[in-house]
């Protein structure tokens, strides 16, 4: 058993640094030095349910150097850039992990954090740590055009909405919307951007329109103004809604197009639709939230050839409790990153 | 104003017959003496949810022959067998009637029943009626090799499976399942099959094996046996659920292929999905149950090119208590059709 320095619930509102513990390396496994790992409201969110007892860690963006390699480790050699995701491990013989789609694992995909280590049953450590220990299968190479800060949030925020406008065609004439710029919205916007879409931003307000235009968007659509939604309506063939709370999804189906769909990426829990809004428009809703290993080689290769990273806000991971607070007002543009280097 | 007979909601839960009106023909209006009209759950959720006091005479699915035309009526003459589904008019300028979409007429279609005449405001009484007035352009030839009684129920029944199959692609090469064999299921199963499918029927009980193959399907997914549903999990591009009751869309998820979709067609009201039913195989919902004139021609045009109409049982309209109640228990298989000519 190793040891790194993590910061780690505590059943408060704060995370506090401790050392934790990381297994020795597997014969494929590399260990990564973590210089750099987003702020997702997924952490937010295992932090506010935390029960104060369980070993949680967040952490499942991070970009660094690969520190020490396994004796199977062909890919990766120390010194070398890595980025890491939200997903570890996976069965690797399923139907599901056969077809690139690990995520989908049939046995379900061991998380990065808060997950189970699927041969020693340990409890997974997120990224908000120094080191991490990982299967070199699951640590992309971080192409060496982009910036290792503000790619960390490529990783999770990145991959959650590259897979819905991938699966569902974005490219040259279609009609994008994308609602909520945070996070994942400002990705969704340069990514569908682009992929060569025509991109409109939905906002409560008109403030963001001037940031819109500069990520790629062509247009706002003021979810607050009835003309500006009117003039909306029906008009995009994919709307990915990245609105991190449960909100009423009428009003975004509304501007759908016919045969068009709506990707909710932003809310993992239930869901409540009218049958009639999917109805009328012969409108369809999907979801999103991950990527299988192909998926998100490929948008990393994406990235580098167009130059796109998160806009970040770099801090030093000792201010992790400022980030979430400030992410839960949503007082960020775009991703807080942590700079890991002050746990040395 | 003219008069027919018809069968009217009392407020308990039968029917009975009374005189009702009808409009005196406007100049491109037909009137269609009823002969036979299905019975749909809407009829049933209608009749259940009926105050007592406003006039409701259900029925939206009805075929007969037309026995007076208005001055500007240039498709049929008296004598011509027609087709007439759930709606009955639209604005006809907006860009939805413009596309063909008249069933999602930006200002709502008029109702076969349960609507609002567009030029003067009476109220829309059904098809358990002899006779119906009806704009020429929302009534259909019927095809002549179609039995008159079974092609009622494809002018609502039909239309809404016809609709999400014809949306998401199927034909050679796709795996279908339909969920509940009713009215909607059994059609859908035979559509699906005649559109090249390979169709599967997904049902409770293993009773409804030998019909299934019949009717099109070549295999039987038991929902109640683990080991079949483990069996057919992922492994359906397409999924049409019928089943006309609020029910858990986790298990019927579970079967759809990555990037399929469920279709749920049979349960018009608030639909409660988890998103991650949705999110692991980047499946999509959606939703149907009217179609557009062209499609409606279109699905006319197939059913007399494939010989399909729905498998029937007629009564006599005096036994339409009966009918619903039946319909209710789901004893009917597959499709109750009243004859009304009982009402001359």
């Amino acid at each position: 058993m190793r040891s790194t320095t993590g910061w780690q619930a505590d059943g408060t509102t704060s995370l506090r640094e401790v050392p934790i513990p990381r297994r020795d390396l597997r014969r494929d496994d590399i260990a990564v030095r973590v210089d750099f790992c987003g702020v997702c409201h997924t952490d937010l969110h295992a932090l506010r349910a935390h029960d104060g007892e369980s070993l949680l860690v967040p952490g499942h963006e991070f970009t660094g150097v690969v520190s020490e390699v396994g004796p199977d480790v062909t890919v990766f050699q120390v010194g070398d850039s890595v980025a890491v995701g939200n997903i570890v491990d996976s069965c690797g013989v399923c139907s599901m992990c056969a077809a690139g789609q690990e995520n989908f694992c049939r046995e379900f995909p061991t998380l990065t954090y808060g997950g189970k280590d699927r041969h020693d049953g340990t409890p997974t450590l997120g990224g908000f740590s120094r080191e991490y220990v990982v299967r070199e299968k699951f640590a992309y190479p971080l192409p060496s055009g982009l910036d290792a800060a503000a790619a960390a949030p490529l990783m999770c925020a990145g991959i959650t909405v590259w897979e819905p406008l991938r699966a569902l065609g974005v490219g040259p004439g279609t009609r994008v919307a994308v609602a909520g710029l945070g996070g994942l919205g400002h990705l969704a916007v340069k990514f569908a951007a682009a992929l060569g879409a025509e991109v409109s931003v939905v906002s409560r307000s008109a403030d963001r329109a001037k940031d819109a235009l500069r990520l790629g968007a062509s247009d706002v659509v003021v979810s607050t103004d009835p003309d500006s939604t009117a003039a909306a309506r029906d008009s995009f063939d994919v709307l990915i809604d990245t609105i991190p709370v449960p909100h009423d999804l009428g009003p975004y189906l509304a501007l759908v197009a016919v045969d068009g769909t709506l990707s909710q990426v932003g809310h993992l829990g239930t869901i409540t639709v009218e049958a009639m809004d999917l109805l009328v428009g012969r409108k369809k809703l999907s979801s999103g939230g991950s990527g299988g290993l192909p998926a998100i080689a490929a948008m990393l290769e994406f990235c580098a050839a167009h130059g796109i990273t998160a806009d970040v806000e770099v801090l030093p991971s000792a201010r992790v409790d400022e980030a979430l607070d400030r992410l839960e007002r949503g007082d960020v543009r775009y991703r807080f990153v942590l700079d890991l280097s002050d746990l040395d």
